[in-house]
């Protein structure tokens, strides 16, 4: 399907489809969702040579190996593959719902009926297990999905999408609920972003550039995060030791994801006690640290933070540090610099950890742990279909309850205005 | 303000108050908008010389009478400005609120934080009432407005801004969570709507044309309705007197507006019974009828309904009309040429009236009531500041609830991930 007519037939088989999902009861939803793991399961020599394909692609445009590292489906990630497909399928959903059902003087009923959003687009790189996870969780939830995943995993992701297709054909979820955009690129995709009438949810996953790009060009509504810039900070009433656990474990445990931190601030009563200890070990790591000038009398070898380094997504093994006067500086501070992703606040002190969550304007704050917490997995969702640092409609990670909208159900009998 | 530099100063400066404002009471919020509404009653000659200039210069420029008449701010619509900001004032909101607690096997307690949203740009065209109505809603529930309005009603915008935020000044709300763009045009609200560090959410109100600039050129999350093509569907086995009430209430009783009636549906089984009687009395209102063949062949003065007829916004004395053969032809055709604003059914059958409300992809779905009750007030917000027909964060009308979003707040005790 290259041509814009043909992005165009594809949303309007979904939106069609989506009608027919609509209308299916969760346990068919959750048959098909399991349908889907066994055929990966059954496929996976199918999957695994396609695979292989863009994976000698990569190598022979010389590829980085953190990318081609991420493309490979081996069998352990496969394995994650058909398991995230099988939670999904166990997880509860609130489809068909009747909630906040009230009356009104006039004797009107007023509720909202729980119905899925209907087509979602969602358009993202690299890793291949996406596909069906996202796919899990459309059709989980009675959404269905037009997926435009990155060029380099092009055949891996057709393979898949074919095993979840045919997976389809012995339930009564309809094989149109999902499609894979696999020709006209970038041209392909502004088609796609809009189809305001048959698309209702764009959802973008990779690298901030590509998330600019979809919020640019996009006339359907989108949900994202552009970056996480997350902070640790510090505080005077902080138990050291649980601050020194949190801040290696925000920075190292896995840098180059979105709820790592970026930058740790540190309250000017604990700085001489708290960061030579610390430093020492993030640097056993292999830890860059870049500090504001307080932070550099403390060690020699800690790098001058410019400006810039305050919002950077280092995405690595980099560190900016600050150290603050006050609670309010390191608020302030995070307001202004972060990305409203992840913050976490270290302290003992009542009445400082509620100034913090309630003053934090994130998707998450956190009191005494991790920022690495964030993420639909951890959080007890089962899964997550992406992100959100907007704030409307879904904050934070993504699955099956934020693919859910609602319509107002009106029940009368014969009420008219006057 | 008319420049570039001035727009992004008044965003940064709503920003800053949006973290203070956020840390009020619900009392305090309140108390705000209670003054806001005294200021008004105590500056009605004040607005009023303000309002005559704008409706000078509009009979000047020869502006159509109904959009006059939509400018003037007589005693009555004050009143009605005041009751509404003290309605605002006594409604409870849920700002603070912790919801949806819940311990992890970890330990970490995982739930939401009710906030504002942050800073709301609203953009509209002639009703200066609008300008009280939104800041009202924005400031009660912890949210800044950068408003908008139509140059038409600019001094009158000028003046209720000048109230509004004069009221302000013996409060704790800071002046700057109200802004009035007054200058700078399209430029102006072109540089706004990039603005996505300091701006959280555009919801634009007034024509279709409008809404579409809106939503191409805007950076930030928008919510909107483009326009209400709303259907009544008589059912076989509707109560025809009913559905006769019914009827005329969606047609005649405010056909300028979004709710009303553009499109009749009638099952084959009851047309001939119940058109004729209807249709008299649609004309007796002044109706023009436009019809299918069937529904011409019912009576000789219905004209001829072009495939354009069934997506148009009439917001006047005008109904197309169609004869269908089934209940599902019914929904197909609502779903096909619908806006997902408000649709009715009028049937005594519990079976029918499940199906439709199951299947129209509507934000409004009725049974046996009048499509005219989708509204902020009719549903028992007590105001509204807009109507969404999209299917993210807010479905039909939005008031103190759909300005209210959640963070997440994770409690922890020195969990990290491994």
């Amino acid at each position: 399907m290259s041509s814009n007519n043909e992005i165009l037939a594809v949303a309007k088989k979904a939106r069609k489809a989506s009608y027919i999902l609509a209308q299916l009861s969760s346990k068919e939803r959750s048959a098909a969702v399991g349908a889907m793991a066994v055929s990966i399961n059954k496929n996976r020599t199918y999957i695994k040579s396609a695979n292989a394909g863009d994976i000698r692609k990569a190598r022979d445009k010389g590829l980085k190996a953190s990318l081609i590292d991420r493309l490979i489906l081996s069998d352990k990630r496969i394995d994650a593959m058909i398991d995230s497909l099988n939670e999904v399928e166990n997880l509860d959903d609130s489809i068909g719902d009747l909630v906040e059902m009230r009356r009104r003087p006039n004797g009107l009923v007023i509720g909202k009926m729980k119905v899925p959003i209907g087509v979602i687009g969602i358009i993202y790189e690299s890793r291949p297990n996406v596909t069906s996870d996202c796919a899990g969780l459309c059709i989980k939830s009675g959404n269905c999905a037009i997926l435009k995943g990155g060029s380099e995993a092009i055949d891996s992701n057709k393979a898949i999408l074919r095993c979840l297709k045919e997976a389809l054909r012995d339930t009564v979820v309809p094989q149109d609920c999902l499609h894979l955009i696999t020709q006209g690129g970038r041209a392909a995709v502004s088609r796609l972003l809009g189809l305001t009438d048959y698309v209702d949810l764009i959802i973008p996953r990779g690298g901030e550039g590509l998330i600019r790009e979809v919020v640019k060009r996009s006339r359907i509504p989108v949900i994202k995060h552009y970056k996480g810039v997350c902070h640790v900070y510090v505080d005077s009433e902080a138990d050291l030791n649980m601050a020194h656990k949190i801040v290696i474990n925000a920075k190292v445990q896995r840098p180059g994801v979105c709820n790592a931190m970026e930058t740790l601030l540190v309250h000017k009563d604990v700085a001489w006690r708290f960061l030579p200890v610390v430093f020492n070990e993030l640097r056993s790591h292999g830890v860059e640290i870049r500090g504001c000038a307080k932070t550099r009398k403390i060690a020699r070898y800690v790098k001058k933070a410019v400006e810039k380094d305050w919002s950077e997504e280092y995405l690595g093994l980099i560190l900016s540090v600050k150290i603050v006067d006050s609670l309010k500086e390191a608020i302030d501070h995070i307001n202004k610099y972060g990305t409203r992703h992840s913050d976490a606040i270290v302290t003992e002190s009542y009445d400082n950890a509620l100034k913090f969550l309630k003053n934090i304007d994130s998707a998450c704050v956190y009191l005494n742990a991790s920022t690495r917490f964030t993420d639909g997995y951890e959080f007890g969702m089962g899964a997550e279909i992406g992100i959100s640092t907007d704030k409307l409609h879904a904050r934070g990670p993504m699955a099956l309850e934020e693919l859910t909208t609602y319509k107002y159900v009106v029940l009368g009998k014969g009420q008219i205005r006057t």
